[in-house]
This record gives C-alpha cells, structure tokens and sequence, in this order.
C-alpha cells in the first residue's frame, strides 16, 4: 500500500468508529524514547521517520506536527502524501488540539490508548476539551500487513562485576521504599527501568540494550512478562536466583486483570493509561507512587561505586578509541584524503569496537562538517554527505555503549587554520563548558540554577543555543536518562552526588558552522561545613578539546587553570593504553597553554 | 488581660464551637506583607511581634510556629506565655499540620476565613485532612477588648506627573485584558493592587502607602469600598472623574453576596477563602482568571517611562541623602563619638526626609554593627543596642518612600581597616553583585535561572546566603512586590523589560559580621537579532561600594570595569546635587580602581 491508501484504510476506521480524527504519535507502549520497528506506525503512514513527530488523520486529511529540528526532512519526506506538515512552535502555526479544537467543535478523537501514559492522556484530555478522547486498541495490527513482527533479541545477564548489586538487592530497596506489604503490587513498565532492576541487557531497540517486556513487584514476587524465547535456560535458571519469576510478555494484561482490591503503587508518567484503565476496571485500589520521577529511575540515577568505576574504566576505552580515531583522521587529511561524514562516523565505530567491552555505539553519531555541523541532529547519510576537509570545523557528537558503562561525547575540531570568528565562538562555548564543570553549588540545588553558567558568555554576545544543556547518562543503559536535566526549563529534581550528566552548551551559525563540546560529568561530594553540603561535578570523559581553536586571551586565569589541570588528567588517564606514537601526539594536544 | 487569660478565652470559644483547635495565622484580609495594628492577633495572644509566625490554641495547650529568623525573639517574647516554640524548618520539628494531625486523629480546626486565600485555604485543608477545617469570621471582634481601630489615614491621589496613566486607562486595561463584558465582575482586595490601580495612597499600613480598602471592576463600573472620612471631597471628585464610585467598606461582603448568575473573575491566590464562599454561595459563576499571578499585579510590575523616570530621580534624592548621612557617620567617628545603631538609622531616615519628595522609609532600617550585621533581620533596638565604631563592618539596608518611587539600598562598609577575612568575604559577595547585574539573558528567562550568578563565587568557597537574592519593588508603593523574584526557589515568572529588582546577595557569620550588597536594578532591553530578544540589568541605585574594603585582586577584568563605570555613574548623576565638600568626598569614593 502507498501512504495515500494507508490514510484512506485510516479514514474508513474513522468513519466505522465514528471518530473525527486518530492520533499516531511516536513512542511505543514503554515511553521508550527510541523505539523498535514495530512500533513505527507514525513512520510507516507518514514516510517521516525523525525521532519526534505526531500524526493525526481526519476525514477531511493528515497533518503532522514536528519541530524545528526536523522541518526540512518532515518537508522532504511528506512530499507526495498529501499530509500537511505542521512546523510545532512556528508563529502562527496552531498545536494540534489547537488544530483539532478548531476543526471540530464536537466529536470523538481515537488515540492507542497504549501509547500514552496516565499523565500525558489526562493532558490530552484537557487539552482536547471538548472533544472526547476514545481510548483504543492498536490498530495497526489490523491496518498494516507486513508490519515488523515484536523484536526478539537474546537477553544476556549484567555480571554484578559490573552492576555492582544483584538484582534481589535492588528488589528489596525498591519493595521497601515503596513499602510494598501482602498483597500490593507495583507494575513497571519503562524498559531501562526493568533492565537495571533485574542486571539484564537486550538487543531489542538500536541504541538502548533494553528488552521489552513487563515487570511485576510484590512483596515476595518478581515477573517478568517476556517472550520465552529471548531468554536461554541459564538466563532463566539465575534470574530465578534473583527471585524472578518469568511468564509470558502477552499475560502482563491479564495479571493486572486479575488486582482486584489489591493495592497497586504505580507511576502516572510511565503506567499506560490503557494498562491503568485494566486495573481500575478490575478493581484494583489504584495509588499514585510518592516520587513523581518513579522509584527505579531515581535509584538508577544515583549510581553506585562500580557503576562509576565502570564509567571510568569505559571513559579509558573511549578516549583510547577517540585518540586513535582523530589521528587516523589527521593522516588522510594530510595526506589529501578526504573520508565523508558517514565514513568518518563508521571508522569511529570501527576504533571503538577494538574494545573488547564494546557492545554499540549508544546513539546514532553526528558527523557534521562546516554548515552540517549547524543541524543540531544532522545524521550523514550513507551516501551524498559531506567530504571532511581542512577548511571548517568538524562536529562529532558520539559516544559507545560498553559492558561497564555509556558514553556520549562531543568535539568540535578544527584540522586547518581557524578563523577569528571561528576561534571566538569556539571560546564562547569552551567557556560556557568549563563555567559549568567548575561549579560548586549546595545541596538541593537543581539543574535550571546552572544552566545558564553554560549559556551565559555566549547570551553575553546576544547568542543562545536552544537545546539543554545536560542530560543524565544511563551505566549500559539509554544514553538519554531521567530525572535529572541541566536545561532552562524548571525540573523539579535536585543533582545529587553519584548522577552522571553531560556538559554541552553549543553554538549554531546556520550555513556556517556548528559547535557543541560536550564531557560526562559525575556529580561528586564536594565539602561540608556550617552552610551545609556543597557539590561539584567531575569530568568522566576524557579527550582533549581543540586547544588551536582558543582564543587564549578570552579565557579567565581559572578557565584555563582548569582546562590544563583537564588536559593533564586526560593525558595521565589515557597514555597507558596507548602506543608511544600516540602517546606523542596526545601529548601534543594536552600541553599546558 | 495577660496572654494566659486571652488564651483561656479561646479555649473557652472552642470548647462551645466544638473545635479542637484554632489557628491564628498573621495576616490581614488583604494579604498584606505588614499588616495594620487592628489585624495584629497573633501578636495580641502570644506577645511575639515578628512578621511571620502562627500560633495555634488548642484545649491542651498553644504553641507558635516561627522560622529560623525568629527563633531568638520568639523565645524571648513568648517566655512567661506558656506558649510553647515550634523551631520552623529545624530538624524533627514537626510543621504545623503535622502536630495538628498527631495531636488530633479527627476533629475540627477553626480559622478566621478571612485571612486566607483561596489557595491558602485549599492547601491547608489538603495538609489538615482528615481534620476538618471550619471557615470562621474574625473571633477578635469579640474576644479583644481594646483592639485597635481599622486604620483611617487620609487618603491622597498620586498625580499623573508621577503615575505616567490614568486610573482610567489602567481600569481600561485591566477590563480588556479580563475580557470583562456586560455583567461581569472582578473583585480585587490587595491594598497595593487597589492603590497602583486608582492611583491612590494612604498610611494606613506602616511603610506601605496603601490604604485599606476593596475594588469591584466591573464592565463599566469601578467601586471602591473604603472608610468614607479618609477622602476628601476633591479625592472623591478626582475619583469619580475616572469612573470609581465610592461605598462603604462594609458594604463589600454585601456586593459579593448579590452576584446570582454573573461572571465572577477572581484571582485565587488573592480573594480571601470568605469572599469565595460568599460568592459561592451567592449563586456566582466563579472563573479563576488565566495570569496566576493576577492582571494588576503583572501590569505594575512593568513599570511606564514616567514610574522609571520617577525611580531615577528617588534614587538621585536617596544617594543624595546617603552621601551627607556616610559623610556625617565617618565625621561623628572620627571625632570619637559612636552614636548608635538606632541613632544612625534615624539620622539617615532625617537626610533622607530633606527631600521635599521624601515620605517615610520604605520598612525599618536594619543597622547592624559588626555581630549584627549577621541578624538578617536585625532591627536596632532604641535602648541597647550596639555603638558603630571602626573595628568592624556597619551593615545598613534601609531605603525611602518618595513621591516618585521607592528605594532599598544595603551597603556594608568598614570605617576602619578590614582584616584580610573580611575583605575576602565582602569581595565575594561584590563579584555575585555584579555578576548578576552584568547578565545578558533571553527574553522568557525566569529569576531561578539567575540566582546562582549571585551565589557562585560564594558556593566555590562552601558559603552561602539562606534568603532570595532579588525581589521586585514598587513605585512608592511595597518595597517588596511581585511576581517576579531572583531566588533559588522555583518562580515561573519570567523577567520583563520594564521591571525592577534588588539584586542583594549577602555573607553572614554568626557572632562575627554580616555583609549585604544591594542596589535597585531595571530590567532593560539589550538586543535583538537572529537568537532572539536579549535583557539586561541596570543599576538605578546611586552610591558608591566600599571599595577599600575589596580584595583587587579577586575581581576579574570585567567585574573591575563594571564597578569602575558604576561608580563613575553614580558620581555623574549624585554630583550636581551637593556641595562642594560632599562632591569631593563622593570623588574619594568613587575613583577608578
């Protein structure tokens, strides 16, 4: 079928229904921010496959709301549909209950009511008002023949060498604080919050080593609702070990059937408001979680010594893989080749994979040379990308996925003779990067107090960069983890020693150049006195930033104190692992300044 | 009757009430943040005088809640009461809801419904439950013999000259922003609301030049319900000439009661939990309005060209002043004589009242000398307190209400010659001084994401200071307004062009000294291109830091060419109003660093 028949299979559903309109938004049934193929119904009516998008179709036609990261591809890949790409946050351009209040000023909207959480569907509502919400089934399974059967990867068990708690421990603190007693149960169904709890790893989502499936947690019990067939006899026998019990992915609807007068804790911003209306319906006494983040995610978080220790040991590997990568990079360029973006992108893979810990890259990596290196999420393409030259910068936002821990790094290099507008800008942001890392800051103290360290020299020049600044990083896990944030926007969640979270203001000159320099931080203890506890971050990362893109005299006596002190640690931390020709060339890009 | 026998008559009305308890919060029915003697209850029973505390009477005895600011003279005030001091915030100190509901497994709880806003009252019900909180009117009708008189200072008009719009045109705004149409009523009961409003002040509220009184706005109609005798027959013509009417203030209750059927917008963090009731009851359609901070409250927070102009000249009149008071301080000094702090408050409250502009401070002066200065609320007693001298630092935050505006000034300085600790200290607090006030910031930016510019340099050194760092200030109305703030706490109010904030961050050593840095800041537009709007903070404060008091060498480059181009300001604009003497000694204080 072509779009054009796949919208009209949608009306016809619209017009049995009687509904006005149906609502495809991305995500799957877990709140996974990247999702397997079948779940990629949005994609797979539309054509449009960036990673934010919401469809909706009405008798009367399709329109499609997405940011500006993603206008132009959206523009590019809805030609031909007949569906109305909608530019979310464009003057002028209505949102879509805007848009739907608007069309209609009664009827039935159709959502899969899997896809949205207790939260975002009471949020729906409201913003729907009047029009009614119908709460549905997935109607792709009927609507969309060929459609990519539930992935199946094999699970593997996290060692505790690198988990640094068996999962029954973790069990435990999670039944006590939720203060789980005979009888109540707490479904969960966020895909890395079932991983870490119980140390399992999959294959299922490109990026993201999660498994899909549910969990279950009572006061003695663990289930784990599964396809049977990813796991091996030896994963079962140990998850058993662990007190986990396994059954089969399908019956998780039925088990939260089967709750009546059970008191189930559950999170409104992960439970599905389809798996909520089950329990409610059964008869289960429903009782919102005291932790508006969820139990499990702010455990994960915090991370325990050898999650760090792992961090630090995965740092090593990456920045091995990174010194080995720029300097095959240094040589073609020298030697008048010129890889592409995506070659460059794949080589990169290709170092870090000589790590025996190396699983996957943890996202796809931005290669993004002179303007490309504007698109804040700019993807090579295989074929007609750029070629990697000497004239420009080279933004490489990258980062692996290792048995001991995730990376997520971003340079912004220089292989000719910067500009002086170039080295400005590349300051701007360098400053912003080492103003944050410095900070020390008292307990308590939330990511939206800092963000504007990071920003404020480049807002200084009436410049910005309108993404976050810092996300939190899971340990083998989503490289993108709540519930902290580093971002202008007010999240309520304070940093606390042992959460890890990026550094990375950046600059955008659109058709000119992109800058990003983002490190790994590690949230540490920093003292402790009569005004309370102070904290600070650490740098995990470690490569050098492009030293010939500074301007020296831009930077503060403690700006560069601290970038030398960095450079050095870089320097002392990688050369162990490295050739005596590598540890020349590190040495040259550490060297105090 | 001493405190026993009042208390003793409480408990005597909730044993024939049937309550277990009655909570007499501070406060007025206007929301006031001072209040006038006739709504001083809380202080009538327990003798404790602070601005913020609750007491709560209950059969088995009372005790008054009160934050760490009051703890010293709360235990002072209520000694002999038999009212017991609940530490607010120390640890294991339960709140109040938290006793109330230990104490009392059900039952019910009185409170005057008068002093607390819809919000206010939500939110204590919500942390009473399952208590049930009965809705009360004003017991200390009864119970106070000798109360106070509601207030009755006469009332003046504010001239356009200073007010830069008609009560009219304001009304016309207010009207069209609410979408007021034919029938629809909005009450207003904050006393600053009503006064920057109508342009009217009072003195019915210490330092405050509101006078107490309620507004109806409705279509084509403004009613203002006041004590008759404090208008003069031209305020009441004046009045009239911009469309307000003139009632009884009694006869506000009677006016909410006869809304059967109108559309009622209300402000929910404002209308008292008694006038919603009466509207309720009445058979109004009650809407809470959409700016959770209130339509007049956000309009007067971005002052008009004349309001600004009117702050530029006050803090002319103010430094002024503040130059012959310092002058007159380090003369008495060096003389040997050492008035006290009390004496110095009122000398420079006596330089400030030179001015035909001036009308009363803006709150009670805090002079604190040396150990003092570390009270953050410190108010000097007439008898006993300290004698400024040169061995230490002289903290003076005080500020005027003129004509044309209002100020609030805190500087710190030191006569003598400040050790190496406390010139450190002072610098520290100087560099978040004017890293805030060096900000360029985003349009939309909120004071939270500010607040750590201040706090930093601090925080590098584990210190820190436990208040707000900036609050917004009226013109010649409440130096303390909203709703925009610089705080730690989360504020979702952005700051805006056109308004002013304190920037005060401050270093207190308990026992030692205390050191606060404030000046008056505008919010001001900086720029404009293709990132978007940029703001910017100017000084309006006009005086000269104690420069031989900073630490040169802990200043960045930018910081000194702040101070120096400050500094440089604040000779330019004070000079043409003094002497020839005073304009030397402001050229000492003010010379290039």
């Amino acid at each position: 079928m072509d779009r054009k028949e796949i919208v009209a299979s949608i009306v016809g559903l619209l017009r049995r229904e009687k509904l006005s309109a149906f609502i495809i938004p991305s995500g799957d049934c877990h709140g996974s921010e990247y999702v397997a193929d079948h779940w990629k119904c949005r994609e797979y009516v539309s054509g449009f496959d960036g990673s934010a998008g919401t469809l909706v179709v009405t008798v009367e036609g399709a329109a499609l709301w997405t940011d500006s990261r993603y206008w132009l591809q959206a523009e590019a890949q809805l030609d031909g549909s007949g569906i109305t790409l909608m530019r979310e946050g464009a003057d002028g351009v209505p949102s879509m209950a805007e848009w739907l209040c608007s069309k209609f000023a009664h009827g039935r909207v159709g959502v899969d009511a899997s896809l949205y959480t207790v939260r975002s569907m009471e949020s729906l509502m409201r913003s729907l008002s009047p029009l009614e919400v119908v709460a549905m089934g997935d109607i792709f399974d009927e609507l969309w023949s060929g459609r990519p059967v539930m992935p199946d990867a094999p699970v593997t068990l996290l060692d505790d060498e690198y988990s640094g708690l068996r999962a029954s421990g973790k069990l435990r603190r999670v039944r006590s604080s939720l203060g789980l007693s005979h009888g109540d149960v707490y479904p969960v169904s966020a895909l890395d919050e079932i991983a870490w709890l119980l140390n399992i790893r999959g294959g299922d989502i490109d990026y993201n080593p999660v498994t899909v499936s549910y969990l279950l947690i009572t006061e003695d019990e663990a289930i784990l609702f599964i396809n049977g067939d990813k796991l091996s006899v030896s994963v079962v026998h140990k998850l058993r070990n662990e007190g986990v019990e396994i059954r089969d992915y399908g019956d998780f609807d039925a088990a939260l059937s089967q709750c009546r007068d059970k008191r189930v804790v559950f999170n409104p911003s992960s439970l599905s408001w389809r798996h909520y209306e089950l329990l409610r319906l059964g008869g289960a006494v429903l009782e919102a979680e005291s932790d508006p983040s969820g139990v499990i995610t702010s455990m994960k978080a915090v991370k325990n010594p050898i999650e760090i220790e792992g961090f630090r040991r995965a740092m090593v590997e990456d920045g091995v893989a990174l010194v080995r990568f720029y300097m095959w990079l240094e040589e073609q360029l020298h030697l008048g080749r010129r890889p592409t973006e995506w070659q460059s992108g794949e080589r990169l893979r290709q170092f870090r994979a000589e790590s025996p810990l190396f699983r996957s890259d943890s996202f796809a990596p931005i290669v993004g040379y002179r303007s490309n290196g504007a698109i804040v999420h700019y993807e090579a393409p295989r074929r007609g990308c750029k070629r990697v030259g000497m004239d420009g910068f080279l933004l490489i936002d990258s980062g692996g996925q290792y048995l001991c821990g995730t990376t997520d790094i971003t340079r912004t290099v220089h292989f000719g003779t910067p500009t002086e507008q170039e080295k400005r800008d590349f300051t701007l942001v360098l400053k912003g990067n080492i103003d944050l890392a410095r900070a020390v800051f008292p307990e308590g103290t939330r990511g939206s107090q800092l963000d504007f360290l990071a920003r404020r020299h480049l807002c200084a020049e009436s410049l910005n960069y309108l993404h976050g600044t810092g996300h939190g990083v899971g340990h083998y896990l989503c490289v993108h983890e709540g519930p902290q944030s580093i971002r202008m926007n007010e999240n309520p969640v304070p940093l606390k020693a042992g959460m890890v979270i990026t550094d990375e203001p950046g600059l955008y000159r659109p058709r000119k150049w992109g800058i990003r320099s983002e490190n790994v931080m590690l949230c540490v203890e920093h003292s402790s006195g009569p005004f309370g506890r102070y904290l600070a971050l650490e740098p995990l990362t470690l490569f050098p930033f492009d030293v010939r893109s500074i301007v020296l005299d831009m930077l503060t006596v403690e700006q560069r104190r601290w970038l030398n002190r960095y450079h050095a640690t870089v320097y002392d931390r990688l050369s162990p692992g490295l050739t005596a020709k590598e540890k020349v060339w590190l040495m040259g890009k550490t060297k105090s300044i």
